[in-house]
Formats: C-alpha cells, structure tokens, sequence
C-alpha cells in the first residue's frame, strides 16, 4: 500500500465520519423538532392574539411582547429590543370602489396600497383606462389625464417559481402609482399579483415619486379585475368611483426583537438568523412572516434543547418593519457597525412556512463551493436546491455594510402567492409539518456553518 | 484533431441537441399545461357533481359517465368502458360511539373501516382494552374477550416521507380486527393514521381473515383517540357503545374507463397511464384519486393540444376499483393478458395533487439508470427525485403479469394524510398550480420513455 494511498484513505475516511456524525447531529435536530416542535403553536398565538402587525399599530407592540416571551421560553441566554423609528401607515376606513351600468352598481373588491394615501373624502370619480403594461402607457400617455390607470398586467403561470412570477408584476404595484401620476392620472387601480382562483385583493407596499401626486393606489382581485376589464370593453366611457382612507403619519417607536445564543468560541462572530415582524393588516400575517420569526426562534429552541452550544454566537432577530420601508434591518446593520461587531454569516426566512426546496445563497463562488459539499446532509429533509442568488431583505443591510454571506429558505413556493398580502394570509393556511420541515433544514444549515465555517 | 477526439465531439454534440431538443419539448407541454390546463376544471366537476364514490354506489356510474366525457373532450382517439365486477360494500346510517363518565355522555367521532360489517342493531356494548401495537396484543392476548380493542398506536412524526409513517402504521387497520377477533374482542377503534391537528376519523380499507368473527371496526380521529385513552387510564372499567349499521352486498358492475392516444410508429406497445375512479365515502376523493385521474387526462389533452403524437399508443386508465378490492387493475391486467397485449410502461399518480418531488421506479436496474439520466430535464418543474421503488396498486398487476416497468409519481407529501380518508379531503385542499406540475413532469416522463424506449 503505497503512502498516497494511505493518505487519501485515512482523509476519505476522516470526511466519512465527519458526514457521519454530521448526519447523526442533524437527525437528532430533527426529531427535536419533529417530535417536539414549538414553531406552530408559536405561530397560533402570534396569528390568533395578536393578528396583522403593520409598523406602528398597536398590534406591533403586542407582537413585539410576544416574540420577547416566545425567545425567552425558547431558552435564550439574552433577550433584547432594539429600537427603531418606523412608519407608521394606517389604512382607514374600509375602501369603496364601484361602477354603475344602467342603474346596477358593480362593487369592486380593493384594498389600499401600503403606503399609498387615502382620495378626499368625497372620492375619485373618473373614466378608467386600461393599461396592460409600462410600454403601453407611455405609448398612450396622452390619454391619462383626469382618469383612472387600471394596470391589468397578469401573473405569468409559466414560471414554474413563482417568485419570478413576482419580480415580474411587482413593479406595476411599486411605480404604477407615480408613472401614471406623472401624466396627470388622478388615480391607480392594479391587478392583484397572484395566481389564485379566488377574488381577495393583495396589498403590498408603493412609493411614490416625490416629483408628482400623490394619486389613491388600490388593489384588486383577479375577478373583479377581469369583470372590470370586461365592462370597459364594452364601455369605454365607464366611470368608476373610488374612495381610500389612509394616511402616512409620522414615524413611531418600533423594535427589532432579538435573542441570543452565546457562542462558545468564538462569541465575538455573530451569525443572525431571522424574520420579520411586521406583517400587512387584512390578515394574520401566518406566512408573511410569522411562518420566518416563528422558524427562527425554533432553531434557537431545538439546538437548546438537545444541549448543541454553538461555536459562535447565534443570534435570532425579528425584525421591526420589512414590508413599507426595511426600517428593522437597515437598523440592525447601522447598530452592528456602530457597535464594531463581526457578522458572520445570516439566514433570511421570508418566503412562507412551505416544505422547504432549497436555500439561495448570496456569498463568495468559493463559499458556496463549500455550502453544496453539505448536500447530502438535507436531502432526508428535502432540500436539494443550493444555489446561487438569495438571502432575504431584512439581512441584505448586513451584506451591504459588512460583505456578510447570506442565505435564504426556499420553501415550494406554489401557494405562496394565493395567500401573500391577501385575507388568506391565516393560520390556518400554515401546516404544521411543512413549518417544521423549514426550521430543521435552516437549524441544519446554522450547524454546518458553525461547525465548519465558511 | 484526432479521430477519437472528433467522434466524441459529434457524440456529445448530438447528446447536446438531443437534450435541448427534449427541454424544448417539455417547455411546450408544460406552458399548454400551466397556460391552458383542464385538470383544476375537471377535479371541480368530479368532485362538485359527483361527490364521494365507493365502488358499487350510484355516484360510481356518474363518474364513469364523467370519465368518458372527459377524457372525449380531452382528445382521446377512442374511449371506452371495460367491465368488471367490484364490491359493493355500503356505509349505512351514522356510526354512533359513546362513553359515559359520571352521567356525562362523550361522542366520539368515528367511521366505519371500508369492507367491515355493522354491528347488530342495537350495537355493541363492552369494556374497552388499549393496545399500542401488536406485540401489546399478544402479550395481552388472555385480556381481549368480550371486550373492545383500541389499538392507539400513533402515526411516526419522524417519518420525513409520511408514506413511511402510514406502511408502518396501517396494519391497525387492515388487520387489527381479525386479530383482535382471533382473540374473542367483540368490536375494534383504530386511531386514525395521520398527523392531522383535527379530530376528523379516517377511514380505509380492512380485510376480514375468515378464521375469525367479523367484528365491527372504526376509526377515530386523533384528538377523540387521545380523550378515550385519557379516560381509560382514569377509568379502566370504562364501557363505550358503539353501533355501526355497514354492509357488503353481492358485487355488481362497474367499468374501468379507458382512452387511448394511438401510437403512430409501435401501435401494439402499449403505455399506461392511470390513477383510480372510486374514492371513499365521506368526502370528495380530491387527492385520492380525482388527482390522479385528472392528471392522466391532462397528458392525453396536452400532448394532443401540441400536436404531439406518441410513437407508442398511450392509454389513460381510470381504475374502477382501487380501495376496497383492486378489483380495476386487476381486471385491465387480465384481460390485457388474454388478449396478448404489449405492456410496455405504465405510470400511476395516486399519492396526491401536491407539488410533484420526483418518482419511484420498479424496473430494472439498467432501465432506472436510462431514466436517471433524464434527471436535469425534470428539475427545471421541480422533480429532483428519480429512484428505485414505486408504481402504484392498480398498475401492480400489470407489473405481475409482463413483468412491465412501473413509476408512480411522488408529490410532496406532507399534507396528504391530514386528508386521506377523510372529510377533508375535498376540492378545496387542492391547489390549482401543484395539481398542474404534477401532469407536467408524468407528461415529460410519458414523452421521453415513448421517444427514447426503456
């Protein structure tokens, strides 16, 4: 047997092992979680008691009780709030949107966009005109002034990941307001982004540009969508009535929310991993995001639990205001480098409490070279996507200032935006094993960076 | 540039091709698939207006009709009806179960296992024994007479592919009466394999060994399971009544539906594809099996809506009888053998309309590793999986008779057993997206084993 040989058979065998006892480590994570599992009953209070969280509501405030109780039952060695200033957007009175034919009055299903203020309070009565996308409108820009931009751009089925379908449509939702404002439309209704069969509106954030109006922004389901597309095809001169009742007042006092694990070794090296707090108001914010501040504090748990001290310090953060404004994560990147601290590495979860597929990664090729050597160890759990491009809004601050790796959970992401934004954003659109299944792969990638580094 | 080197080159540019050719292909199918789909229409129409179906009942004659329609619409070149006796066993009236503590009455919510037989009519009244498994039962065999068993063994959370958990658990149902008959138990309370947070009973199929009594059996549902076993170990002189009023009446006809795509190369090789028509009672049979049936139609409709035509015939089977007898496959193989017929493949979904994750494959070792070398066309549609084990009940046969290569489709499995069996298992629970993928990826299977053979 030659010395070569030798070599590479002992290191062959050294790796064995160590995938060896890798597997075993994260099986018993696993069964802690399986078996033991606190993130659904987490995520039933958060839902049930306190409800939709938008920044500044006093539900924030309750939210941010719940989650420094949840994190200190979970067994953190240290449990903070972090202050930060958000907005604080209220929506008002109920929407009221309609058309009349000859005599019968047609509701349109819509809620206000996030951030978008509220019509006078005698409303917008206006001619509509459809726009399918950007390209059309500026084609027909002259043809804006004094009406209604109703932008009926679809969700494309055929991206298999839907959050493509996302990145797509969503910019009609973020600038559809202001590009219509700046020919002079007077307000903006938007097709909802969403593949479902049902007609709930989805909200979602918008800024406006500050050098035009500051036009009502609504949205509206996809069956009202097509009815009111169908009723201008054959009326062209309809005229649809719109009231909103939001306002932006000014900035409260909000918290990011955050809990400590206490490395062994390294302390000073911080890996965070989170989600956000705040969620939209017609719902329970079930899966965006209490699914990813419930995923979050389960890891903390389970590695409690099963007495795994981790090497470096493992820090789980709600963040404060993701959806109108990143308020939460530009804060705790601000603080960190104030502060001098050292982050490691951080793990987004805000993509719903679905079975896990993968985990996207925004780091150094050579890292995630390292990062895809581990995939064997989540395939029992279902994860077998590890690829490049991901992380999470609420950690990309921290990339941003310190060049920190990122990654972020992918969960299926078939039924995500049925739900996203909508009513049936609940708790009862969350199932318990799928929760379960995200924290065991998240808690089994938080293991192997610690263990080994990146 | 030598010549070993200039013909590996042709070879690999030809493999090239090929494979960006069949990406091509399969994009075209799953863009008529998720742009045009009728599966998500067609699962509403079964389940909305045809309901639950047992084998035997009226509603098991309006899905045939149904599955003829269907499948006519979808393009078949020929449909039709092949004969075949199935059991007729029926529900009756509402299963009745109750203890009495301190003059307080408890209702458990149970159902009849499919197959079993009613009590007598003025039910059956009797001390109750828990048995956690079988080994429980025969060191306790001397305690069983006269008395109800409740076999509670529970459904293994750490089971990640929940398939596992019901192979492991579901003997307690198939078998736990007659082996608690063998022993003198007057009736059997199976707790429901499943993970669900509800309380509702699942039922399923039983087989009765006719050495033994036919002693009434029902399921019960987790949260009511845990209260009777709470209240046994309070009280082990506890009594329950419980009355069941099921029977099994002679066979009568029912029809496997058949449609066919006819090949335009290799006719008389025959592939398969298939899922079962009958479903239990006590809700729609949505994912067990309208999915599977659903999906079957829609490769037929989109391959014919592309214009693609198989080389190899294509046969869409709806299996008359798959719970309670099997009575469909076994039928198709049986005549399938008397007329000297060519099994060249056959494919199965009966594991639910749930985002699809890979296949099960029983066929040889050297055609599972033509297939796995498929592997990067199906990961684009969320198939990462292609290994050996799997098929489905109803193409068994076929598999037994021609030794025919068989693959079932595996979707995420997570939410099926909240469903399986019982009331949930409805429409609803269906999402329009993952239903569609699943007939993308068996599509894409059906193309490249038709294109490239086995």
């Amino acid at each position: 047997m030659g010395k070569l040989f030798v070599s590479l058979f002992f290191l062959f065998a050294a790796n064995a092992t160590a995938q060896q006892n890798d597997s075993l480590m994260i099986r018993r994570i696993a069964d802690e979680i399986l078996d033991n599992g606190k993130a659904y009953e987490n995520l039933r209070v958060l839902c049930k008691t306190v409800g939709g969280r938008v920044a500044g509501s006093p539900q924030m405030l309750k939210a941010e009780a719940w989650g420094v109780k949840t994190l200190k039952e979970a067994g953190a060695d240290k449990v903070w709030l972090q202050e930060c200033m958000v907005p604080h957007w209220v929506r008002g009175a109920k929407e009221e949107c309609y058309f009349t034919v000859a005599g019968v009055k047609t509701n349109l299903d819509v809620l206000a966009l996030g951030n978008s203020l509220g019509s006078s309070a005698k409303g917008v009565t206006a001619q509509v005109v459809l726009i399918n996308d950007f390209d059309e409108l500026e084609k027909r820009k002259d043809e804006i002034k004094g009406k209604i931009v109703f932008y009926n751009y679809k969700f494309n089925k055929r991206f298999v990941k839907t959050f493509q379908a996302y990145g797509d449509a969503s910019k009609y939702r973020g600038q559809g307001p202001s590009r219509a404002a700046k020919y002079g439309a007077v307000a903006v209704i938007v097709r909802s982004m969403t593949h479902a069969a049902d007609n709930n509106p989805h909200t979602g954030g918008m800024n406006y540009d500050s050098n035009y109006a500051k036009i009502p922004a609504v949205a509206v389901g996809l069956k009202d969508a097509d009815k009111l597309a169908e009723s201008l095809g054959r009326n062209k001169a309809l005229t649809v009535f719109l009231k909103t009742n939001s306002q932006m007042l000014p900035d409260v006092k909000g918290h990011n929310v955050i809990g400590e694990l206490i490395g062994s070794e390294f302390p000073e090296q911080i890996i965070t991993v989170g989600g956000h707090l705040d969620s939209w108001d017609p719902a329970e914010g079930a899966h965006d995001d209490g699914a990813g501040c419930v995923h979050s504090i389960e890891i903390l748990r389970a590695l409690k639990a099963i007495g795994y001290k981790p090497k470096r310090t493992l820090r789980v953060v709600l963040f404060a205001n993701e959806e109108n404004g990143l308020r939460g994560g530009n804060k705790y990147a601000e603080e960190a480098k104030a502060k001098g601290e050292t982050h490691y590495f951080a793990l987004e979860s805000d993509a719903g409490g679905f079975t896990p597929r993968g985990f996207g990664f925004t780091m150094k090729p050579e890292q995630l070279v390292k990062v895809q050597q581990w995939s064997d160890l989540f395939k029992p759990y279902g994860v077998f996507e590890l690829t490049a491009g991901g992380g999470g809004a609420d950690i990309g601050p921290l990339a941003r200032t310190f060049n920190t790796p990122l990654a972020g959970l992918q969960p299926d992401s078939q039924r995500y935006f049925d739900i996203h934004h909508a009513r049936t954003d609940i708790f009862e659109a969350v199932n318990k094993r799928e929760l379960e299944l995200g924290a065991v792969n998240m808690a089994a990638l938080i293991y192997l960076v610690d263990k080994y580094g990146l």
